[in-house]
């Protein structure tokens, strides 16, 4: 890619940028689009302006997020959210503190270095262009300029180790404050129990989790909910409510038009065949029956079909916390408890998996994740190969014409490897959160870390090292294979060749991408159609708009490579720190107005994302070590060694935090769970939240008891509330 | 060596063990040496034959072994002992299951080999003897005869696995039967704090231990015990009780002999120099002047060094349980809570240092052991070059009339390099534990536990590799230089050469060893010289036959080398597994009768000792699955392949075990600590029993206020004893 590609690339993704804002700020005033752009005001019953200042001012939504706090996010959005915040914070810290050193000092000093640039170098990774004359590329090899360097290389390393451990300690801080509220948590007076032996003789599941948890929690134990296999009750459920659904949409349609035909539908598949009845009488009949069947099938389901994991009922936080860090049979695989996750983010069917073969899972999911990391090399060489100018008109000669006007040669020259890595990377995150799933993990949160791990490493592997590395892998594989060692200065010696393709990468990730996520247009579209031509009832409407959460799973792994990319380049290339302070600090501001105006988080799991982004920033901060020692020793910089402490700093630095903070992560503190709540908790209340939906719908007056009966509850009698 | 020399020591061998048999059997006899032979059951109040069948047969203390059930080594010894004797027990079925494939396939196949031995290989491992044609040494290479060699491999591997699957549970019962019991046992109602924070101003460390734990356990805290730097109280305590003992003394020799002088010390040093003085009189007031500074001191003591650790007093065993497993602080640095040790085996001194302190500590530790690992390796390899007649003969001219007579040069020859390591190797294992507690290691268990895996490590690397590769390693040492790896065949071609040096060496042990261990001929002749010239009063007296306990900081590491060998050299050469058998035979029998009548164990831990002997047999299981690895290669066998399933089978194996085993060491599960007690604990009793000696005796009327007072225990008015 020359020079006036990447110029071209920059240009054409700030217009882009600009029209989707316009875009954003025409659409956004509209009333009809408010629940596009500000549905969690909506949910959360506030006025889309209220509080806010009303002005005509475009850029009105840039000072409302910078004057947010962040308790005003904690308080729209939760800690997830907030902790996403200091993330971006954290790293645009880092890019920021670490450019007070490098624009100043290293690009004068590459800028002035009188390299003499030898012909194959040139040849054999492009046309040495204008911004390649400001990269550690062009000093030359033993110069003392690369001290310059190497003070630039420890400098950024150690401002991020400053900011993430103060990040970690106000992260610690956050959950803390949030786990010790004084408002009653629901999840915080349960434990999960999984690996339940099997029932003695004579004895219901039931029975046997209620004696065993009443014989160690006298005082405290309130009830149990064994997790039973709601297979059945839940398809009977689902098929009433999609029914009732029809049926109000059928009466809708009715009542606007009462002169005209009573509706009508098909009793066969999908309402498109078989006979042709009386919509409205139809539904009516089918709601009955279902009901019918709801109110029987329960009971069996509660009797029968109990499985080897429960939900504990405790009346007192501290004791359930202290619970779930607690051993409780000798053998570590039968009765494993640990802390409930939210009931909305449960994921019971991966509950009752035993012990062993949750390991199984996991260890054959980590293989196929695996394979899929490597296999997915072989496309993406095959696409960066492919998507070149040159190698489009080869293969797709019928495109020439086209490809010879000058503007769209520079234009696609330009985006489309970039447009084609993008494209491709967008199949992978779905497949990743469903294998995490698989893994048995009990809570929605706990996978989408899980899938974000996976994610990240792809990333890693596959968009950076693979597209640096590029076509040249393939040549050396050979080479890699005899000494794996060589990977490291095989690396270096391609990175800066790949500089320009990066610097685009994450301009065109900022500008467009976030243009696209301020601006809101496909949610938008899809919305209109929707309610043009699909929904009919208000509830149709309310799933039409129905914003959506962050996506971790996603977000963070895409925001994890631009973090890798901007670290491995920033001494090397120091051009690509602003350009990181751009994606990061754009992302502040834009994401700030997105969480608190449209985004709803669907789970809160009190930061627990963080010791997991943490990890991988360091993962990021060691590989770029590492790159910049195989880089200096390409240069021939007899000095290198001086360079061997900093990852092992990095290891140090990474095992001293763990230690010190990431126990809290995965547990709550007994200081923490101990403090005063604002009022007793209403444990039937914390009880029913935890029933799953087909089970704790009441329909008519005699279903109580007969429920209880099912539960057979034994503890409320003594039980303290 | 050859074979004469091998029948010769194994004949001397004996010869002493039998000599050392008739010993004990008179020795045992004497009233006058009970105390050496029955102290434990002295100690118990039991008459040293109480109980047992009086009979002349020498054998009867066989008998009497082989017909006591492990609930008496229990009752006699603890759980510790126990899990000892599992230990024991386990090896010996592993030893005599494989017995049953390898000798009678094994043998036969290599004895009627039709093997040509190439003059090098002869050369090379000395002469070629009548041992060695029993061996896998004597199978021709890619013969179809290693087939029952591979046969065996796997056979000795799965019976490990199973008889320590059988014992891992085994040992994990006992555990939670000595934990569920209903005796109060002081140590379960305790919990150890440390790393607290410093105190906040205005407040005692003592309230800030108190009113941090009195709102985690507002029902269940007791009291607390602050930590104090005992340095001084614990210098006056000594050398009043050396007084004491002094005054006792002297009185003693004045009222045997009334008539006589009265007895006269000196002042000065060591009462050698100075004024002579009236003892009884100086004694008398050296005492009086004590017990008035032992009163002020602990005062001050428990004021004023209060340091940042603390004992923590539950009045429930399940809550404390529960607290030791639990997360107190946000950090993990501060207020770590565990499990407190018994109070006799608490290390007070290592209980203040702080939590990366005692990392630091302990990666030194480790680096120490390491050089110490390492550089033991060069005396040893000196060692074994030197303790050779012919170098003898070279290196001291002078002895060869001694050496040339016939006896002596073969008794020399048979034992001098074994005698050499043994008594070389006897002088580690003191250094070892001093390092161990230099970690900050709390309790006496644990570091006696550290102290056996470092000497574990030091007995594999040094004495069984580095007498393996012997002379042959330093010629050697840049080829492991350059391949690491080269190690493995070069301790496969080095094995069988060693072979009979092993047998040898086992059977010293064994006969030598164990007749030692139950002749008690040092500890009877040290009694007995002090009972003569030194014991004045009983106290001198119980002192001097105190039997000390079982030491498995060295028993245990050199009982780990046996198993090392054994299992290394099984399918090697099979001849080994009757020496193994007879060691672990004779050693349990042996040690059952130690273990009832003489020692006296100094701690308990509830058999927290085997998954660290467990996690050491299956370390010794994979080096020799290895070292058969390099064996069957060497032999050019092609299906050598077939063994490489074998060492990833142990690592899953252990990966298993510990999952499910491991964490009921660590800590106690709560469905143990909720059994019933007997009794209500007297939680004054309890918290006395921590307190050291020095600050617990009770001098006095007054006293008992004022430390109430110093200790200011908030607690007592609402606490439910």
């Amino acid at each position: 890619m020359d020079f006036s590609s990447f110029l071209t690339s920059l240009a054409t993704s700030f217009v882009l940028f600009f029209i989707l804002m316009c875009l954003f700020t025409w659409l956004s005033r509209r009333p009809g689009n408010h629940v596009i752009y500000y549905p969690n005001r909506i949910l959360k019953g506030l006025d889309p302006y209220e509080g806010l200042r009303v002005s005509r001012n475009p850029f009105a939504w840039i000072r409302e997020a910078l004057a947010s706090t962040e308790a005003d996010v904690i308080r729209m959005s939760g800690v997830d959210t907030a902790v996403y915040f200091v993330f971006l914070t954290t790293v645009l810290g880092i890019f920021v503190l670490s450019g007070i050193y490098l624009l100043p000092v290293l690009l004068p000093l590459a800028a002035t270095a009188h390299a003499v640039m030898k012909a194959d170098n040139s040849t054999s990774q492009g046309s040495f262009n204008d911004l390649d004359k400001l990269s550690m590329g062009h000093i030359e090899e033993k110069s003392p300029r690369l001290w310059g360097y190497v003070i630039g290389t420890y400098w950024v390393s150690f401002v991020t180790y400053c900011l993430l451990w103060k990040a970690y300690k106000h992260v610690s801080d956050l959950r803390a404050a949030a786990l010790m509220s004084p408002e009653v948590r629901n999840e915080q007076f349960a434990v999960l129990v999984r690996d339940i032996p099997p029932v003695p003789e004579g004895q219901t599941r039931k029975d046997q989790v209620d004696s065993y948890f009443k014989a160690i929690y006298p005082d405290t134990f309130y009830r149990s909910l064994v997790v039973t296999d709601n297979a059945k009750v839940n398809t009977i459920y689902e098929e009433l409510e999609g029914y009732k659904k029809k049926l109000i949409r059928a009466e809708t349609i009715y009542a606007a038009n009462p002169q005209g035909p009573r509706p009508t539908t098909k009793t066969g598949l999908l309402g498109l065949i078989g006979e042709k009845v009386d919509a409205i009488e139809y539904y009516d009949k089918k709601i009955k029956e279902l009901i019918l069947k709801l109110e029987a099938e329960p009971k069996v389901t509660l009797k029968d079909k109990q499985q080897c994991a429960a939900v504990i009922f405790l009346n007192n936080r501290l004791t359930a916390a202290a619970a779930s860090q607690s051993l409780h049979d000798t053998m570590v695989d039968t009765w494993t408890v640990m802390d409930a996750p939210e009931s909305r983010q449960m994921i019971w069917s991966n509950l009752p998996k035993k012990f062993y073969e949750r390991q199984i899972r996991q260890y054959i999911v980590y293989f196929i994740v695996l394979l899929t990391i490597f296999f997915y090399m072989i496309p993406i060489g095959i696409i960066s190969a492919f998507t070149t100018l040159e190698n489009l008109n080869k293969l797709l000669p019928f495109l020439k014409p086209v490809l010879d006007i000058a503007t769209i040669r520079t234009v696609l020259g330009a985006y489309l490897p970039q447009l084609a890595l993008i494209i491709f990377l967008s199949m992978l995150p779905k497949f990743l959160l469903f294998l995490s799933k698989l893994e048995g993990i009990p809570s929605q949160s706990h996978a989408e870390r899980a899938a974000s791990g996976k994610y990240f490493y792809f990333n890693v592997l596959n968009v950076f090292i693979g597209v640096t590395l590029g076509s040249s892998l393939f040549s050396r594989f050979k080479e890699i294979e005899d000494d794996p060692n060589s990977i490291i200065p095989l690396l270096a010696k391609s990175l800066p060749g790949s500089a320009t393709f990066f610097l685009t990468f994450v301009a065109l990730k900022f500008f467009v991408g976030y243009g696209l996520e301020l601006a809101r247009i496909v949610p938008l579209i899809v919305y209109h159609l929707k309610k043009k031509y699909l929904c009919k009832t208000d509830a149709d409407l309310k799933e039409a708009w129905a914003p959506g959460n962050l996506g971790y799973a996603t977000r963070i792994p895409g925001d994890m490579l631009i973090v890798t990319i901007v670290l491995c380049y920033s001494v090397i290339a120091p051009l690509i720190i602003p350009f990181g302070v751009a994606y990061f600090g754009l992302g502040w501001v834009l994401l700030r107005n997105q969480v608190l105006k449209v985004y709803v988080p669907s789970y809160e799991s009190y930061g627990k994302m963080w010791p997991h982004i943490y990890t991988r920033i360091v993962a990021s901060l060691i590989l770029y070590q590492v790159t910049m020692l195989g880089y200096f020793s390409l240069k021939k910089f007899i000095f290198t060694p001086v360079l061997i402490p900093l990852p092992i700093l990095s290891l140090i630095f990474v095992y001293v935090c763990n230690n010190k903070f990431y126990r809290f992560f995965q547990s709550t503190a007994l200081d923490v769970a101990r403090r005063e709540l604002k009022e007793t908790p209403n444990m039937e209340v914390v009880f029913r939240s935890f029933l799953p939906p087909s089970l704790s719908d009441e329909k008519g007056g005699g279903d109580e008891d007969e429920f209880e009966d099912a539960l057979s509850h034994v503890s409320r009698a003594n039980s303290r509330v």
